[in-house]
């Protein structure tokens, strides 16, 4: 069953849960037997069977990238590895790659001009989290082969997952599209970022140079492993903006209590402290419950869930409430509120939230130390749904500061500023997915929104406006954590390389395909 | 002009505010002429003459004891020094000198008995701050004697002034008499304290054993240089008390928010924040004003101050008030509610205060992370006057907890437990320092009590409720920081090691010939 917007529109909640009941493929548009013509060709099939022919080749050109180290909070090995994902879209045969300059660490730009009617816009962190070697079981600059229960051989490496692994595995996909048809069924403008793991906060000039060649994209479609130890496989239509603040009281700004340094403590009895003052600032920006924001225009520019959105949430608690959230039961034994898990999901998709990351002032460490301190600090980070956006939400934190005779805080902007995105499910690329995972027999479970938050928004939002979706077979886990890795032989249900990079192929000529 | 007490309690405050203009000898209730007469004798002349002759091997002696090192929370020379302690009073001829095992770093008991009718308690740290050497310009543990404008020679060492410099002057001039004269004109109990630095946790320890035997003190009478670099000299004739804090507030203990350790911070939309909880418990307890307590009963106990603190308090503000917090200026631009000096130094005296030492809570680094704390800690120190117990207000932090909801906040109690303490001017130890300071034409100013905090109260409250006093003269500074400093030549204002040591012996001489 699918459903058109305009026949949405009319829908009411009984008839939305009504629908919910029919599972993601309800969402899905296409011609009956749609993505099995295609993958089911010739053609294709002689691409699958080259990668499976292939496979020690591309396990090799996976280790070989990961090998590159590029850890971008060290500078170690960043230039290096952007040259070396350079001579790979050289070897594409891109028409233009280009090393971009920002004020951090570089980007790289790459074209791949097919002459095809759709072009793709690509998105790629070449960068990694730092690493602490000694906690790993293999060298995690080695990238080791090494068997792991129940996935047989995996790749251990910073990196394996998140995001270098995957990529590598996606470029032996291309190459063997290549190698076999000659071209791509697609043009795509690769976007390389080598500040992900900080935030991404040049990657708008990266941007920047190539915003007219990449108005001519068609939609932002990431290939990679997504699947879970278990084989499900997890899909996210949008992500939440983030807004970052430091909030910073210090009795210089002030003009009151402790101007230049810690004062003893003693002299609290004739002195104003600036800790006891950024308290009565955070205590005045939400309610008794530490939840509710009270900061006036908070909440304005939100616009409800629309149909298509409360729809997916619905198929998705109906199909799974109980197990969305489960791996983070072990450390969460209540939801706010005591909601179900069904309604934690929804406020999880739908809220805005405004977190206290971080809170210092004065000593912290053992014991005692009678200090009266002279500043006081906090991290703040707002969550931000449609259509909240994150310069309109420093505004209304300043204005509260000042409104609440705060004017002295000082508002400090972090963050690379991610702004909302959203991506509707009818849009081709997302449909093109679909259509592929159906045509597998495995049905996704699509999150209308994720709670996190990406550097998406940069394709999806004003100059761009392209849809964005990810999507593709295989499995790793323990991005940031030791022992990151990524599954090079599978099992029944989690797909290993192969698969895995034969899924891409069938991604990219699903939406080739598509009729639009 | 003297006053009794019986007459002070007729006084109107203008009556006060005229007294005060006769200085701090109006309070000297001795005989004409006391000090001089004792003083000038030919005994007393002799022990003078003997340090001036013996200052090159008193200055040896003072090198020696800061050459033993007893950094306290390094746990460095800690059992040296109690032995190379142990080894002077055995000198002076002490009838008992034991090691007193505590919990923690050993205390040290010594007993003088001189047979004579007065006998003194005597309290001494022998640890020392902790040093970053490559600060010093001379080494911390070298104790050199070198050049310092206007002193002249001083010696350089952790611990110059901040006790075992000063200490050891002490003993020189304890020593000096026995030379000449063969006893001491008083008895004296030492006491001695290997963790002062670290808040005297177990020094009650050390009084345990002997409380019986020190029940037989009159005072405790400390010895030591009391000028500043000007030569002025400043008497506190009590103490605050301090009651530390932490106060902890956990998801594990609150039942809500994340259990073990921080999530991921787009998790606050359904996941309560024990960061914003412990902020909501901090607001309660402070008026927006970040200084007026609000807990119930904080305020219960306090005794307003007598006339005998009020007639100190106008005394000292009357002389100097534009100077006794000149040195904290530059740090602090304006006192709370704009208070001019006097009524700063009239709040610092007499208010109880409740400071914010420290607060911290997940990530606090550079930049940011996105994370919800699973824990939020504040460590806090209320400033007590009598009759405000350490006990007490811990249990009205812990009944407004609970009052307010937060009975899940742990409460960590730290530090030392120094009670309040205060001494009557009257008490004849303090008439007999200040009839010395007559004697030689030095008006100290004298502060009721001091805003810091001290172990002092062991002594002056039950069970042995002895009067506290502190004098003599002599200069050092730089007490806990670098290139800490004791005067060893001198100069017309300030005394060298020799006049201050002849001091010692003029106040110890003074006091035993107190009529009581």
């Amino acid at each position: 069953m699918t459903i058109s917007r305009k026949e949405f529109l009319k829908l009411s909640a009984g008839t939305l849960a009504a629908t919910a009941a029919g599972g993601f493929f309800s969402f899905l548009d296409a011609p009956a037997g749609f993505a099995e013509d295609i993958l089911h060709s010739e053609r294709i099939r002689k691409v699958h069977d080259h990668i499976a022919e292939n496979k020690a080749r591309h396990i090799a050109r996976v280790q070989e990238y990961l090998r590159q180290p590029s850890v971008s909070s060290w500078g170690l090995g960043i230039r290096e590895c952007a040259e070396l994902l350079m001579s790979y879209f050289k070897r594409l045969g891109c028409k233009e790659v280009e090393l971009v300059k920002t004020d951090g660490h570089p980007g790289v730009w790459a074209w791949y001009d097919a002459g095809a009617p759709k072009t793709l816009a690509y998105y790629i962190m070449y960068d990694i989290q730092p690493f602490d070697e000694k906690q790993w079981s293999s060298p995690p600059l080695a990238a080791n082969v090494v068997k792991m229960a129940p996935f047989g051989d995996v790749i251990i490496a910073r990196g394996a997952v998140n995001d270098k692994g995957a990529d590598a595995m996606v470029f032996n996909a291309l190459e063997s599209i290549l190698e076999v048809e000659g071209k791509l069924p697609v043009n795509i403008m690769f976007t390389c970022d080598g500040e992900e793991e900080q935030g991404s906060p040049h990657f708008h000039q990266v941007l920047a140079p190539y915003l007219d060649r990449l108005k001519k994209c068609n939609a932002l479609l990431m290939l990679g492993p997504s699947q879970d130890a278990q084989g499900g496989i997890e899909m996210a239509l949008g992500s939440k903006g983030i807004c970052s603040l430091e909030l910073v009281c210090s009795g210089k700004a002030w003009g009151r209590g402790p101007q230049h340094r810690p004062i003893h403590s003693s002299r609290k009895a004739i002195l104003d402290s600036p800790t006891w003052r950024l308290i009565k600032a955070l205590n005045s920006m939400v309610a008794a419950d530490g939840n509710h924001v009270l900061m006036e225009g908070y909440y304005d520019a939100i616009r409800l869930p629309n149909k298509e959105e409360l729809q997916l949430y619905q198929t998705l608690v109906q199909k799974s409430a109980d197990q969305l959230l489960v791996g983070e039961k072990e450390n969460a034994k209540v939801w706010m509120n005591g909601w179900p898990d069904a309604e934690a999901v929804r406020h999880l998709i739908f809220d805005s939230s405004l977190n206290i990351d971080g809170i210092w002032s004065g000593y912290t460490g053992p014991g005692m130390a009678t200090i009266l301190p002279d500043r006081a600090a906090a991290k703040l980070d707002c969550r931000l749904v449609p259509n909240q956006e994150i310069a309109a939400m420093r505004e209304v934190v300043r204005r509260h500061l000042d409104k609440h005779g705060f004017s002295d805080i000082e508002i400090i902007p972090l963050g690379g500023g991610d702004e909302w995105s959203q991506t509707s499910v009818k849009a081709p690329a997302v449909q093109a997915v679909l259509s592929v995972y159906k045509s597998y027999g495995t049905e996704p479970a699509i999150w209308p929104r994720e709670a996190g938050s990406s550097p998406e928004a940069q394709f999806t939002r004003p100059p761009l406006n392209l849809p964005a979706v990810y999507g593709g077979l295989g499995h790793g886990d323990r991005a940031h954590s030791h022992d990151e890795y990524i599954v090079i032989e599978g099992n029944e249900k989690v797909a290993g390389i192969v698969r895995a990079e034969q899924s891409y192929v069938d991604i990219l000529y699903a939406y080739a395909n598509w009729p639009v």
